[in-house]
């Protein structure tokens, strides 16, 4: 997996504590105001820091902007590893890509919200590496897709469109999936699991 | 259908046309730059307008964002209109509507962006109205599959959460659906009903 800042890796623990702690802060206003319109002294009153001591952490607000996508990013990425592990048939893949991504979208509605709206404002290397994360998960959904077909549980799709279904259907809940909300991350997965592997089946044979 | 600017009605066509003019040019700059971050001198710009003439068409900034709600909702409710007089079958109803939507999102990618992105930026009255019209097309949604269930056509599913699943992978695509772009709204319809209708059908008793 790429890693977003392999410089920071050489920081202390606290420093890396901190930084964290200080874009989990950031990732509500970002969400509520947006990106553009958050200036960084909201950004330093709300972390409760100097503007010197708010950039040592963040380096420059398109950074922070950056981490709070790398965030959802590791979360998603590190989702797709542990079902590749897994293993299993394509379906169950598929079954458990969507439970790992609704319960990224469950967990962190805020990041969430900022990954989904605000990935424009990213530039240069930054929008490079966040579409080249992004891409990586993509086409893991993909391959379970093609894997499928191969295996005769899809039926032949193509897999580019049917994966921007799946993802659609899934990143959507954005809007509506809380933690603490009527819903939990599985009582979602369940049902659009459902719909979505009926939906890409392969009809069987009559004998 | 509510109508959300009666008041406007009474103005002269010509105010009207320049006012959609408006409206249209605004959309690009909200969606490029963000509703918060865009001032009312970059809106004079685009516009080729003095601060005094843009409020004479648009009243304020908010209400340039309702309008530009109002833009999608109306083509929105409109489709669901010609859904319901086409008649047709639930399956044949909800493939409908998936088709009018994703000619919406495709003729409409700036206008979308900002009813999908800044939807929280709307106060007051203006918030109540949009979650009204949006609550109607939803229900319409939900009324195609409640019939669904009752005709027989589709298993027996919760008609809200079935709802979110079809909103999401239809709406998603305004992401990577563009006017001029390698695929039609027709292009990704029919796969897009293929998947869910399957998805949702009630298995046929074996005789």
């Amino acid at each position: 997996m790429p890693r977003p800042d392999a410089s920071n890796e050489r920081r202390s623990p606290k420093w890396q504590a901190r930084r964290q702690a200080i874009i989990d802060t950031s990732a509500p206003l970002f969400a509520q105001r947006g990106y553009h319109a958050t200036g960084i002294a909201e950004l330093c009153e709300a972390n409760d820091l100097g503007k010197g001591a708010l950039y040592h952490y963040i380096g420059s607000k398109e950074e922070l902007l950056a981490a709070i996508h790398d965030r959802v990013m590791d979360e998603v990425l590190l989702g797709a590893e542990r079902v590749t592990e897994a293993g299993g048939t394509p379906p169950e893949q598929l079954a458990m890509l969507g439970d790992e991504l609704l319960s990224v979208i469950h967990r962190y509605p805020d990041h969430v919200w900022v990954f989904l709206h605000e990935f424009p404002a990213l530039t240069g290397d930054r929008a490079d590496k966040f579409r080249e994360r992004r891409r990586l998960y993509e086409e893991a959904v993909e391959a379970v897709l093609r894997a499928g077909v191969t295996s005769g549980d899809f039926r032949d799709l193509d897999p580019w469109l049917t994966a921007r279904a799946w993802l659609g259907m899934h990143n959507y809940t954005y809007l509506w999936l809380k933690a603490g909300g009527r819903l939990s991350a599985r009582d979602v997965a369940k049902p659009f699991a459902d719909i979505f592997m009926q939906g890409i089946a392969k009809p069987k044979k009559k004998r």
